[in-house]
Order: structure tokens, then sequence, then C-alpha cells
């Protein structure tokens, strides 16, 4: 198999900020900035390489109060703000006193991006992912989707007037499917499951000219947008790392990600350099980072999803080799927990701090418990959850278990016969 | 009928901060802080009156990120940042260039607070009522809603650690009775519209101790957090007010204290004195506001809702004289539409911006297009919308209007039979 023949594309001076090249994750190998995704050497998954400039904690913070007070640390131009897109990011870091004191855990903190502009952390990866396809000039802006990634590149299609073509697996929960087809015409529903659909998008990708897939052929710029995530829990914690973080894995992006971002930041002098653990959470029915962690072995078995937390079902992840290698470096662990755990995490979370997560939410809070009672998590250590979506997503996992405590007449008689009176 | 004898609290110093008392907006006599609502001359609704210390920009910039930022302009205390609740606000002012094009405006602006902590502008108004609850001492967080009051306040009396119980039509929206009973055991739905239930929770009041309704007893503090909503989009303009600004209906309180958080600003000089026009916006299914301003009178008659826009379901509209007051002084207006339209708003607004809004949403875009197309909004000046909902919460609403292009098999030849290839 030879090489495929790059076409060049033109791009305009400053186009990918201070990024510099992208560099293969297996063999190192430099590639010139383009849309591509696999080293032509060993056909590794490529990364973007930078050339960062001194960058102070006040530039940042007098940036806007969204991802793009990173930008500098991001593949994008320097006027990104002046194009339409979604302004995702800055989303509340709330101290978790309730959830705490319920677990055992001294200091504990969420990070909610389940108000992010489509209700997911998946806003943040598509703003770079749109960023690249204009400057591409890309005509299609794409992805195959567990569901939220299709709500944040549709909505961020429309907003920058740029056509979407979304696809989905054909079971997806309704609200997703709608969250969907509400912004772009050209929602595909695709018999399979995710591994099914993101295959086709390889294809598609393959054939097709100018059709930037954000989570295929623009993946190396995409997967930045989830640096954004570690660089604000660092700022909103007063410039500091925390101990401990747990993170939900799919394809395991996020996670290699957050990671990254508290690499970067220690390295450009923002934080202080400490020691932290990383733990990746998935849902039983979709384990394979976890049983990887558990049998002590480097290589990910595939596996067919199946799983209430339909965000996270991403059988066959291709960054799980790197959660891997980083939970267990820095100490961390990966666990899995069952579809009634995740439900009973959505309540907790939401019965707690407030806080409506959707199911890849209610792994990760799930996780966190689990890891306490298993002793893999150290409570007496500063630890943050993400919680990445929303609740309203994924109704059905719990309209079963919730709901009025009682109907009544519209009188006080009425009102005074029940227990709350 | 003698006024009731009102319990004397307790208040800590500082437990409203700058607010002095309370005042009646219709004859202008002065009760002492408390949760009243009612003026003991006139039975008017009573204000919060204040004396506000010098404010300087700097001073409310260097705040956080959400609505405590304007906390000396809030009937709340200095230290309201640490007692727990959802930090709402500082939500997203997006320049809406697509919206504009289609509908002929030329500067037009959308201050989306579906990004809210539940995803409504409701807990903007939640988060001070808490505060009042709080020091008030109140054991039971409660209140009657048409749906997003409700989850506003069931997440932030479960941040809290509060009591709530929250009182809701039976025939309300699914999604907004999960998201309400996720957060609380004592959601009650009641057969009956919201006036029904506003009224039954108006008897509970008067009967049970303790309770703290936000939109009844606590009325005055709790209305005053829409304030918010005007003073971030003057702040976010770069402390200027709109020309023209368009704010959904339903009590009336929060088109009301929009206009007062631009009077205080310009008082307190931290934006120029200039004019600027409000318009109301209404679905024909429940106008009674609306109405009144076509009809040139002065007097509401209620009327019985029905439309799908639930949340702005309210018959019997507290605030509405006061609309019409503020529409008719600023050379506004108040507009109504079907709920044909307020379904194509939402579509509309979804395919340009980006932006899932709700029935309300739907209904202040569809009236927004209304203006134009009637000459009663100036397409020169530059122009606000307010989207106060998500449109996760009214699935229903286009669930029959949107959906897949097509569903295929996991084949490229699938896909290459589509007219997407
Ligand atoms: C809500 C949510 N959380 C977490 C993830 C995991 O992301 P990753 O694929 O980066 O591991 C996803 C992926 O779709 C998601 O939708
Ligand atoms: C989404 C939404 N928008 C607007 C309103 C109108 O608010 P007001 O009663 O202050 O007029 C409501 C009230 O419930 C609402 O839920
Ligand atoms: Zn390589
Ligand atoms: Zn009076």
């Amino acid at each position: 198999m030879s090489a495929p023949v790059i076409e060049k594309p033109s791009l305009r001076a400053g186009a990918f900020g201070n990024a510099t090249g992208l560099s293969c994750r297996e063999c190192g190998h430099q590639v010139e900035l383009g849309p591509h995704y696999a080293c032509p050497e060993c056909f590794g998954p490529l990364e973007i390489a930078y050339d960062f400039p001194a960058v102070t904690r006040e530039e940042i913070e007098s940036g806007p109060r969204n991802i793009w007070r990173y930008k500098a640390l991001l593949p994008v131009p320097a006027d990104i703000e002046t194009s339409p897109n979604t302004e995702p990011g800055f989303t509340r870091l709330l101290k978790a006193h309730n959830l705490g004191a319920e677990l055992g855990i001294d200091n504990l903190w969420v990070k909610d991006d389940s108000t992010n502009p489509t209700n997911s952390f998946k806003d943040r990866v598509v703003a770079c992912a749109l960023s690249a396809a204009r400057e591409f000039g890309s005509k299609v802006f794409a992805c195959p989707s567990t569901g939220n990634l299709a709500n944040a590149v549709a909505a961020a299609g429309a907003r920058a007037g740029i056509k979407t073509v979304v696809f989905i697996p054909s079971n997806l929960e309704q609200p997703k499917q709608v969250n969907s087809a509400i912004f772009t015409e050209s929602l595909v529903a695709v018999d399979g499951n995710y591994d099914d659909v993101n295959k086709l998008a390889s294809e598609i990708a393959g054939e097709e000219d100018g059709w930037a897939f954000v989570n295929v052929n623009v993946r190396p710029y995409y997967a930045e947008g989830s640096k954004t995530l570690g660089y604000e829990i660092a700022e909103q914690l007063g410039w500091r790392l925390p101990d401990q973080i747990v993170i939900p894995v799919a394809s395991g992006s996020q996670l290699t990600k957050v990671h990254k971002a508290f690499q970067e930041l220690i390295k450009l002098g923002l934080v202080e350099d400490k020691p932290y653990r990383v733990f990746g959470a998935q849902a039983e029915g979709c384990s394979p980072v976890s049983v990887a962690y558990k049998a002590g072995v480097d290589a990910i078995r595939p596996v067919k999803p199946d799983t209430i937390a339909k965000s996270l079902a991403i059988g066959n992840p291709a960054d799980g080799i790197y959660v891997l290698d980083i939970c267990r470096e820095t100490g961390g662990a990966v666990e899995d927990v069952t579809d009634d755990e995740v439900r009973d995490g959505i309540v907790l979370l939401a019965r707690t701090e407030g806080i409506f997560t959707e199911t890849a939410g209610g792994t990760t809070v799930a996780v966190l418990k689990k890891l306490v009672k298993t002793g893999q998590l150290d409570t007496s250590l500063e630890t943050v959850v993400i919680n990445t979506g929303h609740g309203l997503k994924t109704l059905d996992a719990v309209s079963g278990r919730v709901g009025p405590v009682a109907t009544i007449a519209p009188t006080y008689a009425a009102f005074a016969a029940t227990s709350l009176a």
C-alpha cells in the first residue's frame, strides 16, 4: 500500500496559529499542516506540533470568556473570534460540597460542560475543527457521532453558514436526533452501531472531495479542543492542577488531551509542576479500555457495545492505548460500572448538586463512587470530576425512576391531604 | 379585610446588600425588608428599594463570571458567592449575522439564556430568591411554575441543601417534568392550568409557615434577578444600551426588570442615557397583554391559555400592566404569533444561528419577524432578542417537523445512492 497522494492546500499565513506541523504519535515523523490524520510512514495518529511563544496568565485572563482565551495554545488563527462560531467553553467549575460529603471526598469539584452551547464538551472540539475546515476551504462539515458530536457539528455549521452532514446510529436517543435535525437538513441515520458509522465515514472521507469529517480527517485539529477543559480547570482552580481527575472514555481523546493540557501548562510555567492522577470512566457494556487496564495488558480488544451510555459506546476506541498509558503512568486507573449504577449516578449528581447529567456523566459519577469504595481514589486529595453532557438528551434513562410525588386537584384541601403539608 | 399580622424576622446586617426596604409600585408606601409582596395599604406589588453606592465598571468586570458580578445592585449579601448556588448568568450574547440577514435587520444580537444551569433565564431569579429564603430562614423552597421555574427551583434547592416542593400543571411537557423530578422528591402535579396552580400556591403560602414561594411571597427578591439580563446585555455590548430589545412576556416580570436594569445603569452613570424601545412577545393562544396593547386599553383581561408555548401560558399576568406602560412609553409594542409561527421561529433560529430554543424563544423570534414585517421595528437600529429557554424541554413542538433525511445501511454504496454524495 503506497501512501496516498496528498493535495497541498494553499494555507493563509497564521491559519493555524502557533502550530508548526503534524507529528506522528508513534514514530515522530513530521508532516506539514493539512487535512491529514494518519502517518504516511507507520499509519499512527498525527498530532499537532507547536512552537509556543511565552504566554502569561494575564494575557489569558484578559481574553474572551470562552475557549478562545487559550487561542495561543490551539491550532487556530489569531483572529478566530471574528469568524462566526458557537463561542463554547468557560463553563462552571462548581465546588461539590454535597456530593463530596455523600462520597466521603474532602475536596471535590464538578467541571460542568453540560452548559456548553449544545450541552456537551463536544462544542469545544467542534469549534477547533470548524476553524480547520474553514482554513482548508472544505465544502462540507461532517461527522460520524454517538450523538453529542452530531449536535455540536450541526449547530456550529449552521451558525458558520457551512453545509453539514452528520451520521448517527439509527437507534440513537430521540432527543439527540431532534437536537441535530433542528440544525441541519442532512442528518443521516445508519443501521449499525457507532463503529459501523465511523467506518462508513472514513470511506466517504476517502471518496468525496472537500468533506471535513471533524473526527476523521481533521481529527488532529478537532482533538486539541479538549485541551481547553484542562486549561479551564487549572485556571478556575487559581492556576493550579488538581490532585486527581475523573474523565469519561469513549474514543479516549478527551482524557488524553486533558493530560496534554496539564503538561503544556507545566512546561509554559503557567502552573506549578506536581503529580496528579488521571482516572478513566467507562460503562460495563462498553469497557474495552477498563478491561485492558484490569487485565494489565497493553492492547485493546474491540467489543460490541451494549449499554445505555450510548455517547460512550465506542467499541474500538482510537485513543484507548494512550488512555491506558496515562492512567497507569500517573497512578490513576480505569474503572467501569453497570447501567443501573449509571442511572444511580445521574440521580445522585442531580440530588446533591443540582446538575442534570446524561448517561456519560452518570457513568463518570458512578465510577467516582466506585473508585472511592474500592480504595483506588485518595479521598483526602483534591479531586475534579468532569460532567460532559446533559440529561435532557438521555431522558429515557431516568424517566421511569423519577416523577411527580402526587397529582392533586387545585385546592388547598387536596394539598393538605398529601404528606407535604 | 385587615392587613395580615406580619411576623418580623430577625435579619442579619447586610442580609440584603444595598436594599433598604420594600416600596409599593402603586402608592409608594414603604415597608421593611421581609417576606412580603403586597402593599398593606393598597395591595399593590412591592418592589425592592435601594440606596446604591457608587459602582464602577471596573468593580463589576473584576467580579465572578456569573450574576454575582452585579451583587451590589441586587438584594443579596456581599458574601453571596460563598453560599452554594447554581452560579447562573453571564451567558452568551451572540452577534446574529445570519438571522439578521434573513430578517433584514442590520445589527442583531441574540442573548442566549438557554445555556444557564437549568437552561432558562429562571436560574437568575431563583438564585436571588434562594438568597432571600436563606436570609429569612425559610424551611421550604417552593414555586408554582409553567415548567422552567420548577426546574430552576428544584436544582438550586438541591445544591443549597434546602427542601424543595414544586407545583406544575399536570399536562406539562414530559422533559420539564423529569427535569424537576430529577432534583426533588416533591414535584406536585396539579390538575389545572398555571393560573390555578398559582392560586393554590398563594393559599399554601398563607397557610403554611416557613415556605418561601419564590414567585409569590418572596417575589420582590426573585424578580430582581431578571435585572441581570439587562446588565449583562449592556456590559457585553461594551457598556452601551441597544436601540431595541424584544422580550417574551408571561407574567411580564422579566420585561419590566430588564427595563429597570437599563434605567439603573443610566442613573449610576454606567452607560450613556439614550432612548431604547422595548417590545413584548406573546403567543396568540395566551396574549392578554398583546390584546390590551392593540386595543389601546390599560386593563388586562385574563384569558384561558391555549398554546404550545406553555412556559408563557399565564392567562392573568401579574405585571402585565407595567409591560403595557413600558412598551408604550419607550415606543415599542407588544405583538403575538400563532403556534405555527412559534414552530417556524424555533427552526429559523436553529438553522441560522445554531441555537435550539424552546417554544418561548420560538415565540420571541417569530414576534421579531412579525415586527419587521409590520414595520413596527426599525431594521436600521441595533436590536437584541432574548432567548430565554431550551428546545430540549419542548421537543414535541418540533419533533414532527425535523428528522433524518435518510436511513441507510452502513456502506458507501448506500450513501452514494442518497442525494448527499
Ligand atoms: C457526553 C460525552 N462524554 C464523553 C465522551 C467521550 O469522548 P472521547 O471520545 O473523547 O473519549 C463523549 C463522546 O462522544 C460524549 O458524548
Ligand atoms: C422560557 C421562559 N421565557 C419567558 C418567560 C416569561 O417570564 P415572565 O413571567 O417574567 O414574563 C418564562 C416564564 O415562565 C419562561 O419560562
Ligand atoms: Zn508514524
Ligand atoms: Zn400601595
